[in-house]
């Protein structure tokens, strides 16, 4: 459909809330400068809620913009924004809205991270766009530039944290030393952490932004499905302070890697807890920032950092991309589409190469350590480090500390089960993987 | 032009230097990705030099791709990739290029800051793209983040590390303690300085990227003549010592705000050294990194990190943005054009607001004092900390150390020149700005 000179970009907004309402709001009080921008004036042409007739006074609009018929109103839009989340009916209404010619705009991680290509097979049937940036890290600009300013690179690693709550929540028990169950609650209090936190803090929510990350830095589908993920609930205040002896701090990363199995190209994507040096860039994101690093084979190394969430960070990423469909829409012509041209295979954690840092109680005698390395021997996982720590009492016990070099995670798993059958080992104090060494 | 289908993307490349011939190499080893990326392959089909016979065995193409004739070249071209650098006669190409409907990238900063209105203006009236993506902080994407996904925000203040060979001689300075004559002789013992540093060490170079990094955040025509320049020639070891007794360091920064002058907006950008508190992200960017933080209404703080020169990181946002020139020559469409409608008025440095770090040696007797802080009175200048050391002989003089709250620059300038002109003030030892606090 071309663009009439002149006539607005009629806009729809797909739920009011967090991200809604300062959607409304900075369409509102920006009207001139997105016009200007845009080469067009956006208008509003409603808002699709659950209860349409609920009082909404920090939304600046019409109120009877709003409506509870969301399959009316995207029949009736030039572009689409999605901020209501969830699989269904944020999917039927995307559908819909793309089958009617409009471009959409979506923050919604969850469902693009289980159903990407539906979407995309949609877009391309219809020729509209698609664009979802404030579906990773909020506000941070991650997708436009791994997508666009990186198409001419070879990305070998992304490594981020992408979910606010854990990491509020383990920069929390790295200055306070409390533990997991502790922290949430002070986080629920601040209004870091939901009242039924399970997405944020088993990784959820990380691995359907990893799944979207690996998907765009390596040109291959990835879903949700395909990612490990282990969340921070088992992460101990034991693992915290054998972090802080390493000089390291715990993040709960999202990593998407290329990585060479049975001698070819593929992808491990993985969430999980790792200490990570504290010199490295992302050992300085603190509190509920989010970061994105990433390597790239010409480029190097980049990071990106900023606000994760919040209704105003993460609506700023939704405006851009607004901006970006609704000018595509004035000038003719569209963005990027999807690019699964390279379809690598994604692999299981098990192969993936990663590094472990283990505290063990053992017997303080000899030939313990002997012990310990020939179960790493056998596995045929090299040992870079081993520190021993008289036990706090002189009690006949000892702490062992080893950092081992890369191996495959089953190597390494599968050392520390035989590790803690040994009748000299006690207790497996913490076991954590190294990442950014 | 419509592009026919499958038919390559004719890509012109002038210059073979750093840049270029890492262009080159990456054009050749990433051809695949390259052409799944772009829709179609891109060939090259020609490398302007100045010296063509000259052997580049680093280069891996057809040596009779070389030519001396630029200007043969563009007009056999669907995108010209510019990576001669200086005005003369890049500029001349560059216009060459798109009257023969060619899309253009350039890594020119220099040309897009002295005089980017031309290019613009030529790449509107040929109805073609131009990308500089490289120009500014090398392989960070930071021109297509604040041009593109901030779009639906409103940009307050940009704030860079933006030249790595001034940042690698500060970060020295500050680690040896050693003066700027000597680092600066290290920096070029280890390559990171040019033998005349001039373009560097003097601001000019950061100025040019602030023109262009201020015209995108602001909307606005920002050239290079509008900068407020000083460079960190005048950094003293004593000034580094000052900013570490203050918890700081000391770095250049490329400056660009939104300020309000006489009731309404307008822009203010400025190169200049500053003290910035160590607990800022830009604090620990090190050696020779570069790293732009921007702060926006809706996103809040951002920062982009990475490096910002070398042949592979510049060529990696070359070749960004050649991918988006060339798919957009194959889908049709054009990226987003120059945006200058906000058209804000640019002050001048004295009408900046900004904070001063003053040490001054002055007599050690009762009333000094109150004589320094009358002076800062006078020019309506608010101080926020005076700290007073003995001096380090028993010689009757003492150290103050004057922190001031914002004020405008000329204000604060006013009041250093009459302090210095003050009977018991023997020496002004360091006056820095302070900035991020
Ligand atoms: N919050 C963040 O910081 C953040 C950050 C990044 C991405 N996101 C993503 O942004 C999306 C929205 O998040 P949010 O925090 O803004 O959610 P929210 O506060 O729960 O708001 C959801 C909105 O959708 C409306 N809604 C629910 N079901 C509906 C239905 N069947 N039909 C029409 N409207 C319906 C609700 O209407 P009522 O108002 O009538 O209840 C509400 O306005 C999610 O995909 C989320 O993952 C959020
Ligand atoms: N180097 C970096 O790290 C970096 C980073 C960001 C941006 N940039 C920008 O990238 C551009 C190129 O920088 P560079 O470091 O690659 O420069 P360079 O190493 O000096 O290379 C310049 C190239 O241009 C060629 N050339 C010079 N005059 C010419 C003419 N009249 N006609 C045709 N070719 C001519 C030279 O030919 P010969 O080879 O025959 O001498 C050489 O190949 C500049 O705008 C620079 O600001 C550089």
């Amino acid at each position: 459909m071309a663009h009439e000179p002149g006539a607005p970009v009629r806009v729809a907004l797909l739920g009011c809330g967090v991200v809604g309402s300062s959607v409304a709001r900075l369409l509102t009080e920006h009207a001139d400068d997105l016009a200007a921008r845009v080469g067009a004036p956006l208008e509003l042409v409603g808002i699709a809620v659950r209860r349409p007739q609920r009082p909404r006074p920090d939304v600046p609009v019409d109120p009877s913009l709003f409506t509870a018929d969301a399959e009316e109103l995207v029949t009736r839009a030039d572009v689409v924004v999605e901020v209501i989340g969830g699989i269904d009916p944020a999917r039927g209404l995307i559908l819909r809205a793309m089958e009617h010619g409009a471009g959409v705009v979506s923050a919604n991680k969850a469902l693009v991270a289980e159903d990407g290509p539906t979407l995309f097979e949609a877009a391309a049937r219809n020729g509209v766009d698609l664009y979802y940036e404030a579906a990773v890290a909020g506000a941070i600009p991650i997708l436009r530039p791994v997508r666009e300013s990186l198409a001419g690179d070879r990305v070998r690693r992304v490594m981020g944290i992408v979910n606010g709550t854990t990491n509020f929540v383990l920069d929390k028990m790295d200055v306070s030393g409390a533990g997991f169950a502790e922290t949430v609650e002070e986080a629920q209090a601040l209004g870091y952490a939901e009242a039924d936190p399970t997405a944020d803090v088993e990784g959820f929510d990380a691995a359907a932004k990893a799944a979207i990350l690996a998907s765009l830095a390596f040109h291959t589908r990835v879903s949700s499905a395909h990612v490990h993920r282990e969340g921070i609930t088992e992460v101990s205040a034991a693992d915290i302070r054998a972090a802080r002896e390493n000089d390291c701090v715990v993040k709960l990363l999202a990593i998407c890697e290329r990585v060479t199995a049975s001698g070819s190209d593929a992808v491990s994507v993985r969430v999980h807890p790792a200490m990570v040096p504290r010199s490295h860039p992302l050992a300085s994101v603190r509190e509920a920032f989010n970061a994105v690093f990433v390597e790239a084979e010409a480029a190097g190394e980049l990071m990106f950092y900023g606000r994760g969430a919040g209704g105003d960070p993460t609506a700023s990423a939704v405006l851009g991309d607004l901006v970006a469909v609704a000018r595509q829409r004035v000038s003719g012509g569209h963005g990027p589409g999807e690019s699964a041209y390279a379809d690598l295979p994604v692999v299981d954690l098990g192969q993936a190469v990663t590094r472990y840092h283990i505290s063990l109680d053992v017997a303080d005698r000899p030939g313990v350590l002997a012990q310990v390395a020939a179960v790493f021997a056998e596995q045929g996982v090299s040992i870079e480090t081993v520190r021993q720590q008289a036990g706090p009492e002189d009690d006949g016990r000892a702490r062992l500390i080893v950092v081992t070099h890369r191996a495959t995670d089953a190597a390494l798993s599968a050392t520390v089960e035989d590790l803690a059958a040994l009748e000299s080992v006690d207790d497996v104090v913490s076991v954590m993987r190294v990442e950014g060494a």
